[in-house]
């Protein structure tokens, strides 16, 4: 049983392994997205403003906030976007960057218990990123790749997301500040990537015992109906462990496969969150349910 | 590894631990459908033959049938109905009765190896049903269940299955023949009934080594969004290990889930069945594609 706590100046939000699916909005995030980008550059945070009200609105418990935009000042960039957003909503943070000077930069104006988004397996990255989670409190995002790349074999993800666990309490952080994203794969190009992962996942909750994420869509990636495949990883994912993705939470399919998954784990008592989000005319499942009800009854009797 | 081999005069279905999911659909079932049993009763069966010719289409590789009227002549009809059926599709079928005259009447009439549904852990159910499983070289659906009831402790489901397991081999019926259902409880009404069911459907799959279906649409029984909570119950159910279910091929949310857990599961070669059921323009995919691609390019970099 594994909590990681993230906060903001006033929430607390845990992923944890008996606790609601963390839901962390991408959103807001300029890579693909050349409008974000241009205004970001330029100081116009007004997308950014509506994005983390869209996605808070829509169940995202933290937000993701990234300013990767090529040739722009991005530790600057980042800190104006993380302070936006603080203002904005009480939603935690992912501060999100491959550059140490923009995480650094984000976590000085950042109020609260960040996750930092991310430090991997690469000797440069753990030297760098790790005393900064430290120094700030704050936990962190590994990915389980290394200098060697990104591994297709999840026992050596696995083997490298352990190398970051045991790094990170050599600087004296504890396991339970690291939230492990083991690689989600492209089915449609490895097969096997559905089960590696959920074996993985399933290993770094056991034998690991730390929290995970993902960006799941990954999992899709060159097939149609992304969101109905992303919607069955997600469900199964959670099934086999994961705690948290980094998702879109303005895609409906991805969210009621996210909160169907936690009423199916028990982690939504009395369907409290399922039966507010779908609430509807009890007309059309009551024939179903008299139906199915019946003929077990029957059976029983 | 436990292959379950049903057939009709000229098809094979193979439920199994490494196979694709298989739908069996439940739409040919006159319990809680008025028109339907009114129409089976005067010997009305156009409705039987669309719901055969639709499930099919819609990727059922197996249908129930079911001829449950009060105060007609079940044997007569299911009969009749398994008849017809045959005749207008290859897809093996499922004989439903409660009534032992009626799986008898089925049983004579049916081309191939049927699934006989069901069987309890009923004294006088076993003693009924798995002679007459025997003499007709038939497959079973055990449904978890004893005198005593369904029993709310997954325990003594597993219990009552096992019971019934050994009981089909003292009349000479493998255990590869026998499909447990182990009783899919409603989550609205018991909190833990999602964990509790995929603990009983992997203890099933890894100690009796059994193949298992289940009503699914019960999990989702008083709730809103039925569909995207028995979709969500599916891909997980399928995650711990269930091979086959009852429903109704019709609903595309529950469909897109198990199609897509087949993919997860490995179970999709290439994805071929998800690409040609979901292929659409690429564009709208390529675009997160390339997002979600860049972000991990540029962190390996």
């Amino acid at each position: 049983m594994t909590d990681t706590i993230i906060s903001s100046a006033t929430k607390e939000v845990v992923i944890g392994f008996d606790r609601p699916f963390v839901i962390i909005g991408e959103r807001i995030n300029p890579t693909g997205r050349k409008l974000l980008a241009a205004e970001m550059k330029i100081g116009d945070y007004s997308r950014v403003e509506s994005d983390a009200l869209a996605q808070v609105a829509a169940g995202a418990q933290m937000l993701d906030v990234n300013a990767g935009i090529p040739l722009a000042d991005e530790p600057r960039i980042l800190a104006e976007a993380i302070q936006l957003v603080q203002s904005l909503t009480d939603a935690p943070l992912s501060i999100d960057s491959s550059i140490v000077e923009a995480l650094e930069s984000g976590l000085a104006v950042y109020k609260g218990k960040a996750l930092v988004n991310s430090v991997t397996g690469e000797e440069d990255r753990l030297e760098t990123v790790l005393p900064l989670v430290k120094k700030h409190g704050a936990a962190v995002v590994a990915i389980s790749n290394d200098e060697t790349g990104i591994s297709e074999d999840p026992d050596v993800r696995f083997a490298v997301a352990k190398k970051i666990v045991e790094r990170a309490q050599d600087y004296g952080i504890s396991p339970a500040d690291v939230v492990v994203d083991p690689l989600v794969m492209p089915v449609g190009a490895i097969n096997d990537a559905g089960r590696q992962v959920l074996t993985l996942i399933n290993r770094l909750r056991t034998e690991l015992k730390v929290n995970t994420t993902c960006g799941a869509s990954n999992f899709s990636f060159g097939l149609p109906n992304r969101h109905g495949m992303n919607a069955a990883f997600l469900s199964m994912a959670i099934g086999a462990g994961m705690t948290s993705a980094i998702t879109n939470p303005l895609h409906e399919p991805e969210m009621a496969a996210i909160k169907g998954a936690n009423v199916v784990m028990g982690r939504d008592p009395n369907c409290v969150s399922w039966i507010k989000t779908f609430r509807e005319p009890a007309a059309e499942g009551s024939v179903e349910m008299g139906r199915r009800g019946n003929r077990r009854r029957r059976r029983n009797a």
